[in-house]
């Protein structure tokens, strides 16, 4: 069976994002330099549709695979609004997107084959839809916090990514926050690293 | 010249020890699960004088050289004060150990090679007392959480390595804890893990 799993950029001390954090600053103060590494990367300058070209390397092969493994989406409603105004035109997805939200709206087609859904039923029916839209292929948990706190918590998520950034950002955004010992357990299945990051990789284990 | 360095083993949420610490549950609920990697070591296993052979492997190996390289300790009083019930008549560390505190206290000759002296004057003191007594060996900041971020402000720390057990403890003591961006800026220099813990090593940047 498909799998669920969430891929996230996070600081030495734990931080998926840095303080005063408002749609001008989505990733909050020093956030953009949590993702150094992946902006490097010739696979996500192309998927974002940026200038100069990228890095091949083993974390262009990384972050290839993790976009290439993902068939569908679930992704909470800050995030979205935060990266409604940031992506481009065609959004680096390339998959259906199912946006956690209390405000019904219909599908937002975008180019380049993303296209987000508002589901309003919950994130449970949110992961279901995104199941059946992945067709066969993995779901990300694309983020914010609180999305993966969620489906860690409901047990829905079988392997995960940190890419620890050697950094530390003081306040913010922490993605392990108030999560019960219970609520988590796993086994390490990889671990890499560059000059800018390491990349830990875990299967959940039930 | 000799290195200044910590190695501490946390949870993926960052604590180095969990909740209602005591002299009686030093490691705080959960906190002997985060270090069940090293108890398996052949090494760390003799050195403890403990019953039943670890394992040889590359985590075994591992906890050697960080051992080896060590010529002498700074230490933190709360550290000690836990350690002088618990560890057994011939410490581990075999080398000499520098205390701080605010107590004066004789020189605590014990049997393997491990001093422990209680120096009042402050860490900085403590770590040139240190660097001296290891003779070109490297000095290790043992804990508690409390001295290593002491030292990390200080801008005193060479080199640094986690042991990140694949497990939350939800609540605890944190190892990076209020410490602004500046007070530290790393470079990965190497990650491996096992089953039990992802094992990584940076390199401070000035």
């Amino acid at each position: 069976m498909a799998s669920v799993f969430f891929d996230v950029g996070v600081s030495l001390d734990g931080f998926m994002a840095g303080a005063n954090r408002r749609p001008a600053n989505p990733l909050g103060d020093g956030g953009v330099a949590l993702h150094e590494w992946v902006f490097r990367t010739a696979f996500f300058r192309e998927r974002l549709g940026l200038p100069e070209a990228g890095e091949r390397s083993d974390e262009d092969a990384l972050v290839r695979r993790v976009f290439e493994r993902a068939g569908a989406y679930v992704m909470g409603r800050r995030m979205f609004d935060e990266g409604e105004v940031g992506w481009p035109e065609a959004p680096p997805f390339r998959a259906p997107v199912f946006v956690l939200t209390h405000t019904p709206r219909e599908p937002w087609v975008r180019k380049g084959g993303t296209t987000f859904h508002f589901v309003t039923e919950g994130a449970d029916r949110a992961l279901a839809l995104a199941r059946e839209a992945a067709q066969g292929r993995d779901v990300r948990v694309s983020g914010g916090a609180d999305t993966i706190r969620q489906c860690i918590e409901a047990g829905w998520i079988d392997d995960f990514t940190l890419h620890v950034a050697p950094m530390l950002m003081g306040e913010g955004l922490r993605l392990f926050d108030a999560l019960v010992p219970a609520a988590l357990r796993a086994e390490p299945v990889a671990a890499s690293h560059s000059r800018l990051a390491t990349h830990l990789h875990y299967r959940v284990l039930r």
